[in-house]
Formats: C-alpha cells, structure tokens, sequence
C-alpha cells in the first residue's frame, strides 16, 4: 500500500472512533493531530479561538514566517507544502547567537527565540510544541495590553509537567489568536500536525 | 528556572504519579518517554527484550550508526550527548537516491532505507519513530531465519493505525532485540527520547 492509501486508512478509521461532534473547519486539524498521536484526547483539549484555522490559513498565504521553538517540529512541517502555499519555516533555538543572548541575560533561549519573533515584520505563525517559556514574552506583553501585532497567530501546544498548563491558560484568556492543546499534553508531533493540517487545507498545496 | 531545573521537578512529579513498579534498568527509559509525551499509558505499553538497555548502550559506546525512520526523530536526538557518547545519527527518508530506488521498485522509501541499514557495516542501532514499513524488511528476514546482524538493535515504536500494532508485535515475535512501545502509540518524540535516555544513562555523558 502506498502511503497516501495508509493515510486515507486511517483518517477512515479514527473518523468512525471518534466520539465529538466537530465543527468542519476545525475537524481536520483534530483528526491530524490524532494521525499523528493515536491519541483521541486531543478531540477534548484542542481549543480554537473564533475563527482561527481561516486566519492562520490567511497568514499562511500571505507568505507568513511559521517560527518554532524546536527544530523537531520544523523538521516535520511538510516541506514541500509549505513552499507551495508560499510560506517559510525557521527555527532559532540552536542558533549560536540566541544562545549568546541567553546565557548573558540569564534567560531561556526559547524566551529569546519569541522575542526575536515579536520584533519581526510581516505575517507569523509561533509554534510553541516544546517550551512554555517560549510564550512568556507574548503572553506578558498581552497581558500588559501593549499592542500584540496584527498580523500574528499562536499554535500553544508544549508538553510537560512545569509551567505547562499555567503557560496554555493564560495564552487563552489573553486576546492572542491561537490553537491551544489544554492540559499537559501537546509536543513537537502534535505542533508540526497542526501546521500540516492548516498547508493540506490549503488549495492547491496538497498535490 | 533553568531546563535542567525544570526537568528535575517535571521526573519528580512523574515518579511520583507512576502507578507502575518499573525494573531499575527500564525506569529512566520510560520516565524519559512520559517526560515528552505526558502520556502515562507508556509505562505499561513500552515493552523490552532481555538486557536490551545495555545491550543498546553498548552498542553506542561502540560507535553505532543510529539510523532513524524520520528526519524528526533525528531532529529530537541530543546532538551533543552523542557526540559525547561516540556515536552518529542519520536518516535517509529525504535522500533523493532512495527516493529513485522506491520509485523503480514500487515500495516505500522507508523499506528501502531500511535495507540499506541492514546492509551497512558495524554497530547499528535502527529507530523506527512513524513507518512501520521501515521495519518490514528486517522482519521478514528474522521471520525467513535469515541471520540478523549480531550488533544490531531495534527501537520499534511506530504511531498510527495501518499494520502498526501487527508489525510491533511481529517484531516482539522476532529474536531481534528490540524496544517496543505495543499498540497505537509511539511517534518520532517517544523515539528520540527513548534514545537520548539510553544517552543520558552513559557515564560521562550528560554533562
């Protein structure tokens, strides 16, 4: 079987199992997320502020910078759709400079990594899969009601045991645009899921 | 607070919220897997050949080829604790020379970098994070009593919903040594942290 059939498999079966009801624009999104996981949970605890998946596919379009804060979940954005869609994928957590600007003001280099993404111009996608101290900077700064920039949306899904929910909540009680997985779980996979999931649903990109 | 803080109190709490009473030897494996999946229904799934953990450190510390199944799962694997372990890291799936020999014969190319790991000379530790049909040649060899390399080891914990659990448990069915998440679950972050715990538990590794 080739993959694709694989695929079209198992979209087949975790449709039959799955026990929520979902809306069309964001049931694609959850049944990659549990592709990609075998983890049906994630139908609870994915959360989408208003009409976010038509956002972030708008930005995604408008040829948005997609930042992660690891390079795993870089490595499994879909290459090729991504450049189809006309979007690029970074990630500075291994940079040497980062690291520079870490160790001198005594902060995480996933903290620098936001901040360097904030000043940015342009459309952005932050795809926090890993470290909840990668949304610090944007939370404080909603949560100071200083001007978040317009033309940004947030993928919140670290995974782990400190800081984690805490880190989620807040990011949805702040006015930020995002996906959220609540609760302790989220990670690389599930973060590079939900970039996939938003390039698929894009016209043109899935070939 | 530093990582290195925070990982210490995230395994503080999984220890303590650990319903499963785990062998000294397997314990920081599956800790490890937990820590990036906050998923405790590993402790009861991750399933391991006898002597299997130092079986795998032993090869590492012999330089072992770690040959992964995705770039992702090679992504998650801590480069410097490597470097310091003696070994290397790879995965072929992006090659395009493997993507013309799948394409003329018809199969995945995650069966045909698998057959040419098994084909490699040395110390091979073969990581399967997502396609079970990486793991396909490799059991059909076993199950064929072809001989299977001597300094050759298995981490088989592919994700999904097609021939995944069957090639697990067909790998478990095998001789090969081999560390096995059973049923659905698994994915390129249980793979990487399955290695880098297998890393961190080689002295003078973890600085």
């Amino acid at each position: 079987m080739n993959p694709m059939a694989i695929e079209q498999q198992s979209m087949a079966i975790i449709e039959s199992e799955l026990q929520t009801e979902l809306p069309d624009e964001i049931k694609p999104i959850v049944m990659r997320v549990i592709h990609a996981t075998a983890d049906f949970s994630f139908a609870d605890t994915l959360t989408f502020t208003p009409g976010i998946v038509n956002r972030m596919r708008a930005l995604i379009t408008q040829g948005a910078a997609i930042i992660t804060d690891t390079n795993m979940a870089l490595a499994g954005i879909n290459k090729s759709a991504l450049a189809r869609a006309g979007a690029t994928a970074m990630c500075s957590m291994a940079s040497e400079s980062v690291a520079e600007i870490a160790r001198a003001r005594g902060e995480t280099r996933a903290r620098i990594c936001m901040e360097q993404a904030l000043s940015l111009p342009g459309p952005r996608l932050l795809v926090c899969g890993n470290a909840p101290t990668f949304l610090f900077p944007l939370i404080e700064q909603a949560e100071a009601h200083r001007d978040i920039p317009e033309d940004l949306a947030v993928i919140g899904v670290p995974v782990g045991f400190v800081n984690v929910i805490e880190a989620k909540e807040r990011l949805l009680a702040s006015n930020v645009p995002c996906i959220v997985a609540r609760g302790r779980r989220g990670g690389s996979t599930v973060a590079a899921a939900i970039v996939n999931a938003l390039l698929y649903g894009i016209p043109g990109v899935r070939t």
